[in-house]
């Protein structure tokens, strides 16, 4: 077991039960103050913890860390140093924060500074996104929409058991949660219709997503194993892949999702490293048939994290709509990686790697609006006494994801965005 | 007129009849020699000049250009000082290299340290590329891939003459010409097969491209206009965007190419600048139906660019397999700018926007080997007596461009790639 994850570690630092921030999470994020400038934090209970201001009064020290790499308005520097480095600092931290470490705990003056209540900070993006690739690797997500679009018999294409199916998204308009958005335009053609129409968006929907970060490069070329792929991924994030399903209906064919999806993806700012899930790893489903040599992965790559996402209309209070989880998933991340560069690609340091949308097999674990009211025919009624097929302006979407056992909550926060009306 | 672009200007340095570098292109790049790191140059007949060296010692003075602008491995932060400025800078340039300039041409010591003969310099990427999309703006093109899978009924799908077809492509994978690379293993299954299997691609093929990169950024739900779209385009590179035909059959349905593409895609090293460009503007194809409102532009706003593809087995001389035009686009850049950002998709500095494969209407003008050979059906025979269908390990794939008028010919010199055998 890695020692920063064993469930009986507490921490001086105060942490509530249900907080999504244990001493045995420990994520990673950039946020900034009033005062401070934009660099690395992680989060604690209700606190934010300074590394910037760690690592400058030499709690760091021996670990051999390049002067600045906390300093920084994107984490790309500090994961790049490779897991085995970004592990120590995680147990480093642990160490400090760990009830029975003097360091800190009893230096009132350094740890009121390096202890910022999350009031005072804002979250930004965690990372610069070189490169981002949606999967596709939810088999209930991808019968769903395949059953309502081409019918039951037909709802699996034939290369999906085969093949982690993706495509490449648009890096540029990736946003961290509570990024103002507004509803996007687009063209869109009424069936009915003779020509299309550009205007506001009338389907907009969510998508229920998870994504990794990469921290490692491979050479252009240079296929990555299964095997070597978790060296790779530095951790999760909560993504909200906004869809507008009339711009796709019109545009997808034949080159696939382009403005349906470009105009703002939302993600949590916390990444949750592959360290802290490492309790949580489960058994995915059984692949029939079997799958080729380079995608054949031993152990269980699965990860159990609970998923729920919650509509709240303005001024009303909010109605969980979907409770689905990440263990649903048919394609493991190693395998995604490995048949990503199995052609040679090369993944970057900072990569987002989505999951696709992520439906459980019930209808109340659907991860979209799109499959929660089956394309609008079974509306959703909402606490506050309104009924949705999608998405309304004013409704703020949230997601939130955690694991727990032994009695520790492993948790992502939040993802939230408010749909402002079309400009 | 740009007064950079007068016919009649001639330089002090020499620049044989058939240069694609004359005065009146001055192209932007990034090259390093044994002695220089990397840094910014503009091409002039069969040499290189160094703008560090210029801004260092003070040939820029009065432009107001950042210290270091040039001291730099990619373009970015110099094309993210806008069209204004940069448009300043090649006049400055020309003003430099005109005959009766004196200053560097009498200027012994200073020009044979700004002046670097072609054979000393590696060129490099011009630009770090923190998006790529990939237009399908050729209706030639189009019409040939639809003919082939349709049939000639069905061969444009319903959105094509509404709307630029476009997807997102992958950034890391673009490299610059002459960059090194293997052909692509990935999955396929053949139509008779049973199961898919792993292996080398067997269908490799080029996609004759030209790609615009961007030099302003809009904010995130704001749209660029037709009229405002120049602004936000530094200026074109020629683009072989390789790929394979049967990675790409398999898993392209039904979210779009991916690992079929993303594998390699070579880019010219000068990038031309929009401004060198406009003597050879012309009107585009009528478009009927007549576009929406947020599409129709005015004024010649396609390029008449001459576009040359050879094909050179190993020891062997190369032989011309297609002639084509990047005047025969159905969509102008304009409209993909403004369809791109139609729903406030954001624009990034250095971002990449390929034109999709240009053909022409006759068959020695298609620009991919799918369609000069019509599927292989109608295999081309080389020089050296040996036929291809598709592209041999062995055989270089060289791209050229060159736009002519007036006696003066601005061309981007060429993109250029060995195809070496899968690992």
């Amino acid at each position: 077991m890695i020692k920063a994850n064993n469930p009986s570690l507490q921490s001086w630092v105060e942490v509530a039960k249900d907080s999504d921030f244990p001493i045995q999470n420990l994520p990673f994020g950039i946020f900034k103050t009033e005062y401070l400038q934009p660099g690395a934090g992680v989060a604690i209970g209700d606190y934010v913890l300074d590394l910037t201001y760690l690592h400058e009064n030499g709690y760091f020290d021996g670990l051999g860390l390049p002067a600045g790499v906390f300093n920084q308005t994107f984490l790309n520097a500090f994961i790049a140093l490779g897991k085995k480095k970004t592990s120590e600092v995680r147990n480093r931290i642990s160490e400090l924060l760990e009830q029975s470490n003097e360091e800190l705990r009893d230096n009132v003056a350094a740890r009121e500074l390096a202890l910022i209540p999350k009031e005072e900070v804002e979250m930004l993006m965690p990372v610069r996104v070189p490169n981002y690739t949606d999967f596709y690797s939810s088999e209930d997500h991808a019968r769903n929409v395949g059953t309502m679009f081409r019918g039951a018999d037909n709802a699996l294409m034939p290369n999906w058991k085969h093949l982690p199916v993706a495509y490449h998204g648009r890096a540029s308009s990736i946003v961290v949660s509570g990024t103002e958005f507004h509803r996007p335009k687009g063209q869109t053609k009424a069936d009915d219709a003779e020509m299309p129409s550009f205007g506001p968006c009338r389907l907009l929907d969510f998508e229920l997503e998870m994504a990794f970060i990469t921290c490692k490069e491979n050479a252009l070329g240079d296929p990555v194993s299964t095997k070597a792929a978790p060296d790779h991924i530095f951790g999760f994030v909560l993504l909200n892949d906004w869809s507008a399903r009339d711009i796709q209906k019109w545009e997808y064919v034949p080159l696939g999702p382009f403005l349906a999806k470009n105009f703002a993806s939302h993600v949590s700012p916390w990444i949750v490293t592959m360290d802290a899930l490492e309790p949580f790893r489960v058994a995915g489903p059984k692949q029939d048939p079997e799958v080729l040599p380079y995608l054949k992965t031993e152990g269980n790559l699965h990860y159990d994290v609970k998923l729920q996402v919650a509509l709240k209309p303005e001024g009303a209070e909010e109605t969980v709509v979907s409770n689905s989880n990440y263990k649903y998933m048919y394609w493991n991340v190693s395998q995604q990686v490995a048949h990503h560069t199995g052609n040679g690609c090369n993944l970057q340091v900072g990569d987002m790697y989505g999951s696709g949308t992520i439906s459980g097999p019930k209808p109340e674990e659907f991860g979209s609006m799109l499959e929660i009211t089956w394309r609008g025919e079974k509306p959703v009624t909402l606490k506050d006494g309104t009924q949705r097929k999608f998405i309304n302006d004013g409704d703020t979407v949230i997601m939130r994801g955690h694991a727990e056992k032994d009695g520790v909550r492993v948790g992502f926060g939040e993802v939230s965005a408010l749909v402002l009306p079309a400009k």
